[in-house]
């Protein structure tokens, strides 16, 4: 498998994804014990995503939480780009969000990337339209506390948003967005700009209680880019630059390689997907580090480190660390099949998604609470 | 004067502006007789500054009148970037703007593009406010009609303008811009992204009442670009090209090279000149085509071609066109000196801006009047 070969872009990841090789080529800093024990002595307790190093990287979380040592509580920031279905992979970074909503008492702005998702994509705009509001109910669904979460859609709120992601764009240049994207001089202009309103909702706090409040954005890694582009900026408006949280892709299901992807349709188990088609996916599709036949399995044994399911498991579906030990041994040992392995994520994530889609549901009278009003 | 220099761009004017290749290089359509015997068909009367050619090209008219007998009413749009003071060179196309109102019962959008000017420039964000502010009274002083009028500013409208100019900026790659603008990789992202915002008004109203509606943008002809890249834009989002009708700029002081900037205090007279300023200015700066001494002026007369108090007199303070040709005549043939010249356009500037001065003041109280709710 070519290293080389390996994209990640806030619109691309193919490839296997080199997380060491990406750290030095973003210059953020690796998740270490220090500042895992650090996160855990004021949350009380570390999260399993964290533990695991699901997320594994940051940008000054060490200042944050000197800050937040000081008294200078922070706020979160995350986002979805709304162009199709809600999958599994997009919800593990929403769901450490909460988590750190819940143990820091932290308000929560949520930005969903409208314009970007209709100047990046073929689709119309009453179809981003659409997904901007399915996409809520996901988020919704997620439990998040409705009195400290805010979203904002970009369209919607622009009138918040441009007057400052114009105060950004002054200070980037093409040539920037260039290197940081690899744009080229066919890109739309709106494309260009774009950046400038992903940066925004990282001050949005301060601006409104015009003073400075410390951030921390949550986010999947091919995130990075943008902002490695504003993080210069911040301080030059007279901002902190936010803290940064990094998790890894959760896989699809053909292999530990890209990423789960809303665009490619047997990748990915969606939220609204059914117990049957979750059944059917899970055994048909997902990539197997077991042997060929049941002889061979028993006696040679699995790979967890490249089963997808066992993957999932890990890094969303099993927080308990002895039970996933045991699968782990289990399955390497040969004593479980594959069958058997697929059999357990199958009832975690059905079982997960019959709660879930129940809380989707409800979600449709709270949309409206959720949506920020100035 | 080598016309090479010349220089149009909605940015920048300079050098002796060759009208004549404009028309060509623009790819715009020369005002002909025809077609201002249409607009005087259905206006009842012509205005001085489209009779003289000050306003000497468009884009589109022809099917705007076409459209007009058919029943189907145009609206006005114009704008103003907000980044100085108003001075004489600005009113002309409002002037115009108020009297295509006036005659044709037109709605008008007028654009007060505070981004534009806050990304172009190295002023800050609260001074273009400041500006803002100040360039509305002008606007409002010139009388348009209140009910017909709606005021709208960039980054307090983001939510009218930005979800349209996404649409606009999807279609317009940053070639495009560089072409028509000669940008560089180094230009900032929101100046490469501000064309879009520029192109929205002109279908505003037909985004809120659902229907396509004729527009009309008076402009002075070095923002004619903006709309040469989104011209094809506008069919494949559905709606009308605009028509266009395109002003030349008034001289600056020193000759009648370039136009009157705002940036170059002794090139202008503002709308908040005293008299005596006013005074000071035409007697001190005004270039004249009068001869050296007295003597020889009552012999050779004067070239009011290239007098800048006589074009000042052409172009905005003399509609009369018996009164201009003597005028004409007197300064050509020697009878009338240059101070009797200067005299004559100082009278009437300060007769105008007392009673602009005194509508501007009046105006405060109606800004909020005209500002578009929506």
């Amino acid at each position: 498998m070519p290293k080389e070969s390996a994209k990640v872009t806030p619109w691309e990841v193919s490839g296997r994804v080199d997380y060491e090789r990406l750290i030095k080529q973003f210059g953020v800093s690796r998740l270490d014990d220090k500042i895992i024990e650090k996160i855990g002595k004021h949350a009380k307790e570390v999260h399993f995503m964290i533990k695991r190093k699901i997320f594994f990287a940051h940008r000054d979380l060490k200042w944050l939480f000197d800050e937040y040592e000081k008294g200078n509580k922070f706020f979160l920031y995350t986002g979805r780009g709304p162009s199709g279905k809600v999958h599994l992979g997009h919800l593990g970074t929403w769901i450490l969000t909460k988590w750190l909503q819940d143990r820091f008492n932290a308000e929560l702005w949520f930005q969903f990337t409208d314009d970007e998702k209709f100047l990046f994509n073929d689709k119309p705009y009453e179809e981003i339209q659409r997904w901007t509001y399915e996409n809520m109910l996901d988020v919704i669904a997620l439990g998040f506390d409705q009195k400290k979460t805010h979203f904002i859609i970009d369209t919607k709120h622009a009138n918040l948003l441009y007057p400052e992601a114009i105060r950004f764009a002054k200070k980037i240049s093409f040539s920037t967005v260039k290197a940081a994207f690899g744009f080229t001089n066919d890109r739309n202009i709106g494309e260009i700009f774009y950046t400038s309103m992903q940066a925004v909702p990282a001050i949005i706090p301060s601006v409104l209680r015009k003073r400075n409040i410390p951030c921390l954005i949550p986010l999947a890694i091919d995130q990075d880019p943008h902002f490695r582009v504003a993080r210069d900026v911040y301080p030059k408006l007279g901002y902190y630059k936010p803290a940064i949280i990094h998790g890894r892709f959760l896989p699809p299901l053909q292999g530990i390689d890209g990423k789960m992807s809303s665009s490619e349709e047997l990748t990915a188990i969606y939220t609204t997907d059914s117990p049957k088609e979750v059944e059917r996916k899970i055994k048909k599709y997902a990539f197997s580090g077991g042997q060929a036949t049941i002889e061979e399995h028993r006696k040679k044994g699995g790979n967890p480190d490249i089963d997808v399911s066992f993957q999932y498991l890990r890094m969303f579906f099993e927080p308990d660390d002895r039970k996933l030990e045991q699968i782990y041994n289990d399955y390497k040992s040969g004593k479980m099949l594959t069958s058997e392995l697929k059999e357990i994520l199958v009832g975690k994530i059905n079982s997960f998604l019959k709660e879930h889609q129940k809380k989707r549901e409800k979600a449709r009278k709270q949309v409206d609470k959720f949506l920020f009003k100035s």
